[in-house]
């Protein structure tokens, strides 16, 4: 037997995609994954830890990409400039329109099991301690780095929820330019300009 | 002997960040958390049920705070001001000057030790989906609700991460203040008015 299956992570992920949809995510077992992709519980397991990694699979990838952003950033970038241009090099990169359903129904999964979201939530606040160091290193006083890295992840955070429950074909970048015009519609409305 | 102690409650709490940053989260027990502050252990559980109880006691008086002051804005307040209201009242009274020091030394416990620090996350996290409902109760899009609450609240985290870590003696409120005129100018300079 080929150690190695063509598409096997994707068809994993997909598989577990459709029995926790199906079934939930504490009813659902690797062996009823691995049998839904067509594969052997000894190839799931050499993909992935547990059913959990499923879900997160990628993440160092993903942290990697919004800090190589941030280094690709003009260097006369201003911090949440260069900040901004991270996003939405990894909203292009990692969330394309073809994506979007698998973004989706993993979205709707993580959001109903507390456990999973805590997890989410923690990726997405080391995120932003992390992008807050790369703004430093190119210069941001410490403050405005932490600011502007937890802003940028914050118009992340909304825009990605907007985009992954809103029935719109827009990609994501689309959706991360309007939340940063309504931002600054609404903090023009409270800071005098 | 009597049921109530006058002040164990909060000597339970100094009693507790004391043993904690001398020793460490996991070597400290109960039993001297209790010795310490002068009280039985039956008294700690009268109060706690557990050590990291006593770290996040009134979290849901601190989260009621929060949904209060966005009921006592103005009804004509825009969605962000009425959040940054409710900001401002839970900055005013629950971290007064006063209670700096101890809010420092909790803040410091609770980010050396990654599961309170994801409970903590879990908290904030909450209090943002709360408020975006609260201010869709004002009238709010549903969009611009939780935008307005998200910007709210990390706001909140930013100035509360500077004000416990500054060694200045400015009150929460004033450094509240500082970080929206910083993120108006930070907005401004990549959102075209």
């Amino acid at each position: 037997m080929a150690r190695w299956q063509p598409g096997a992570r994707e068809r994993l992920q997909a598989a577990t995609i459709e029995l926790v949809a199906e079934q939930g995510f504490e009813q659902t077992t690797v062996a009823e994954i691995a049998s839904r992709a067509g594969l052997t519980e000894r190839t799931f397991f050499r993909y992935f830890a547990d059913k959990r990694e499923v879900l997160f699979t990628g993440q160092d990838e993903f942290a990697a990409m919004f800090l190589d952003g941030i280094a690709a950033a003009p260097s006369d970038a201003e911090p949440l400039a260069a900040a901004n241009h991270a996003v939405d090099v990894v909203a292009a990169d990692f969330f394309p329109p073809e994506h979007r359903s698998y973004a989706r129904q993993r979205q709707a999964i993580i959001d109903a099991h507390p456990g999973l979201r805590e997890r989410e939530l923690l990726k997405l606040a080391g995120l932003a301690t992390a992008m807050a160091h790369a703004l430093q290193e190119r210069g941001a006083p410490p403050s405005t780095a932490l600011l502007a890295a937890e802003l940028a992840v914050t118009v992340f955070r909304v825009a990605f929820t907007r985009w992954a429950g809103d029935p719109d074909d827009r990609d994501l970048v689309a959706v991360l330019a309007d939340v940063r015009v309504e931002l600054g519609a609404l903090t023009g409305a409270v800071t005098p300009p």
